[in-house]
């Protein structure tokens, strides 16, 4: 590769590395906007220590563990070192088609998304230390680890017919979706969710707020799907784009849809969480379909979203912005979708992709579940139910997101 | 051309595209915070279908529409033909300076455009169904005939001197302007904006989230105005940069100073509607102007709104955020202003600018019209006066914008 | 160089150009955020005009006093002329690795920084009128003639042991911070701030506005670092990503610390200050550091921008939004650090970032002083004690930032 295209490639990725980050403000922004002004500073403080908490974890052994190189790589687990040393020709297409520190900081503004995932479903009632303390072991090393096992070159990546996940609709979304579903069963719904005349809808506080995360989400996704062309190649990288625009945009007839029918109402909160959800359907075949798979896959998405939503207030896992139905029910949804159309549609993919899917699942249940449990056995995970009613902003923050105006929840 | 180059190219027109994207954030935060608070949701809402409404039908129809090529070409109206299908070498510079994949993207974000700017003017009182309906029909099919035109190669771009538009004051804002202008002249004020005692200003919700949006917007128009160079060539958007900056800074002082001398106050919403009538006023000829040449556009651009905003105001045409001020003036004024300023300045030039102006007027009035006078006469397009007065949010979609806040408006 | 590279140079400096941009809404967001309600309007009026200001008088005189070229360029002070007049060979290779507007562009959004770290600190009090007038005066003549003292070529660039400041730790962000600190010791603290019982908080009205704040800030700055670069060199631009990341993450955790063994709260404002001290600690050296000492300085950073806001409380400087303890604070440290670790790192280099940092001061304090003082014996800079209780807004502007919502401080 010429100097010229290697410049081209390093500064897509490096953009791309920048639309990454701004989506720790799109879940920042989604999460606090879905749940109670009582609780929006706790949210917030988590989600702005989190993308700090995936640098730092990411740089000290993240990088090493998700990319062993030749160093210590078996099929499941493999570590390349500690901390960031420079290979040789690091700046160099020696190194890949960008430099060394391009891909490590666009795979480590990728890493905090598991966490932030799981923030969403746990919100409302987790304790601060204890939620940090997952997110440190659950991006430092579970999320890397499931990594390693296809974009490191692991088992996953060498079965006879690869297991095929462009840009982590299992590989980032899952393994957030998994942790999530964990953690919102072992802490218990938030106190009146559900009650014995049934189901209470807990409204957020702030929908503006909402689809602000949202739709710098959708912006980010830009960066998360169209730098996982790992290049700036024309063709490969304008059709992610259109792949990723379509499949969102589809994803929001497909909620609104499915909720109008459902609920026979006009739900903005459906129809961000369904365009979300077909981002994220999208994401393991951003480069293998044409735009109308993407949008059936999309619309698909958007549709699950809503059943999803029913399905786990149905079996009381309390989730407050509706985090598992989107990435865990889109990831799957997604990561099949790649085995039913597309370039590598197929049978035998189909089964790879249940391989991929199946893996992750009793990986990052089996992780989330031992973290979890064992915080939940010895320092307790959930805040105390007086905490919990009065909001988590005054009693672990001692302040509130908006103290200047009178009633809030 | 090389493929670095193409490649180049490929790249910013993608960035573009994103930087478009997020201009319908821009859009919905700023009729979101302009508007009072019983409507948010109502109004978020639409300004999230919106983008999705004109990806999809764009891919459908609306690109086939805008650019026929040579398939049905005649000078009003053309047809590529249905969906997407690849043109042979596609993703090589044969086909253009980037991808088609990329020239889709990038002429899709623009599409929703149009409806979002009718989306102001008629907030706070228009159905929803409707609405959509308008949407989808003037975004898929009136804003794809006006746009082959001239970007299409129609009549306007055939004329002997070519009317010229270099990012759409015309053919995005004022399409979008002659809508707004008749949905709100259709759908009458909203309930005590106009009474025996003279005009009475009804006070938008939340002046950060206008702010954010028009921030957002001007952010946006770099790529607006920077990708409509359509190739990365260096002079060229360094140029487009400097005249959307100056124009933006200059409109904010025109609107500053005409809201002063007229109502001896320091109006925000004048100010932050003055940087977006600098804006659309640079469009049509930010390739054409110096630096100083913008700023005396786009000081103009924010005298006129202020003096726009008055006159609609007279003629009880209720505009909840000024969007006919400052896309259907302003996109005239700038419109015009190619005539009498920059390279192409001569009275030839006018005339042309003359027609195309007058052309767009005569379809877009005449079309919006057909659609929403249609709509009221069967559907009819105005909400029930109590659902009104109670708000949007509550009556169509069953929620509020932010519950846990006591007294909303 | 050819054609390909100096393409792509230009291109990345238009995008860092708009990340910039963007800052101005972070600082907006931020300092409405941490301020209080009644206020808000006359906040975001302020920081949408700055960069207005920024970009207009930059334009007039700004960029010639900062580049002087051979036109009339001193040690101290140069001027190149007025205006914008286009160089030679202005969109070629022959001006500089990218093109003459790109140049003009990019160092004019850093311009109208400098007044926006004024405005947080002289926040709630200030009177409309002189901070413009301060702005205008600041950011067109000061700031310029400190800019070319170093990046002009001036006396600090000539040093035996030149002075290095790479995008701006003295030369953008302590220039604000001396302006902050002048302007808020001669206004005085705000009513109530400090009284007999001892200093009384005044928490700020929407934390939410504040985390957006921040976030935007920390995603414009890889366009302020990472564009600081001058091209798109694969290795700067890349280390550069990874070093304002890194440092900006161990700043939240330095900011952590110091306010948990301080206050024994979690305190999510120190931590959003704490990242931005990281990020301003590593702006002087961000191109000469590894993650490790990036790390070091963000963390130290964060550290002293919790001592930054104790101090000045403890001197009864009033400073909302902490920006003289991020800015100032942090822009020395940075500065210092410069000569403490990385590739330049020893006694002489120590020796020249003393003198750059007590040459800006004397001349950021004295220019300050002269402005501040002026303006306060003749049009007086503070509003009066009743305007000041019953917020700016009403009292200057006529409006409300939220008139759907009841109370409001």
């Amino acid at each position: 590769m010429n100097q010229e295209i290697f410049t081209i490639n390093n500064l897509w990725i490096l953009v791309a590395t920048i639309l990454v980050f701004i989506m720790h403000l799109g879940f920042a922004s989604l999460e606090a906007g879905l749940t109670r002004s009582k609780n929006t500073v706790n949210i917030l403080f988590k989600n702005t220590l989190i993308p700090a908490i995936g640098l730092l974890t990411y740089a000290f052994i993240g990088f090493n563990l998700m990319y062993p190189g030749d160093a210590f790589a078996g099929m499941f687990i493999g570590l390349g070192g500690i901390g960031l040393s420079l290979p040789e020709g690091w700046n160099t297409s020696e190194y890949a088609d960008f430099t060394f520190y391009t891909d490590f900081i666009f795979q480590a503004m990728f890493a905090a998304t598991a966490a932030t995932i799981v923030s969403g479903a746990v919100a409302e009632r987790i304790k601060l230390g204890p939620f940090l303390t997952f997110s440190i072991l659950y991006v430092g090393i579970c999320y890397p680890i499931v990594g390693m096992w296809k974009w490191g070159g692991g088992f996953l990546d060498t079965l006879e017919t690869p297991f095929y996940d462009f840009a982590g609709s299992t590989i980032v979304h899952s393994v957030g979706g998994w942790g999530a579903l964990v953690g919102a069963y072992l802490l218990g719904p938030r106190i009146g969710k559900y009650t014995e005349k049934g189901m209470k809808a807990i409204p957020g506080h702030s929908i503006p707020m909402a689809t602000i995360g949202v739709f710098l989400l959708w912006f980010g996704w830009f960066g998360f799907n169209g730098g996982s062309v790992l290049s700036a190649d024309p063709g490969e990288v304008s059709l992610v784009f259109v792949t990723t625009a379509i499949a969102g945009a589809a994803g929001a007839f497909g909620a609104l849809l499915a909720s109008y029918l459902k609920f026979k109402t006009y739900d903005i909160t459906m129809v961000l969480n369904g365009i979300l959800a077909g981002l994220v359907g999208i994401t393991a075949g951003a480069d293998l379909m044409g735009p109308g798979e993407a949008a059936i896959i999309g619309f698909v998405g958007g549709i699950l979203v809503v059943l999803g939503v029913v399905f786990f207030d149905k079996l009381k896992i309390d989730d407050p912005v509706g985090a598992i139905a989107v990435h865990l029910v889109g990831g799957i949804w997604g990561t099949l979708a790649v085995g039913l159309f597309g370039d590598l549609a197929g049978g035998a993919q189909v089964l790879s992709q249940l391989i991929g899917i199946g893996a992750t699942a009793a990986f990052c249940f089996g992780t989330s579940w031992l973290i979890f449990f064992s915080l939940k056995r010895t320092i307790g995970i959930r805040v105390p139910a007086a905490e919990e009613i009065e909001g988590l902003d005054i009693n672990e923050h001692g302040m509130h997101a908006y103290p200047d105006f009178a009633k809030q929840g």
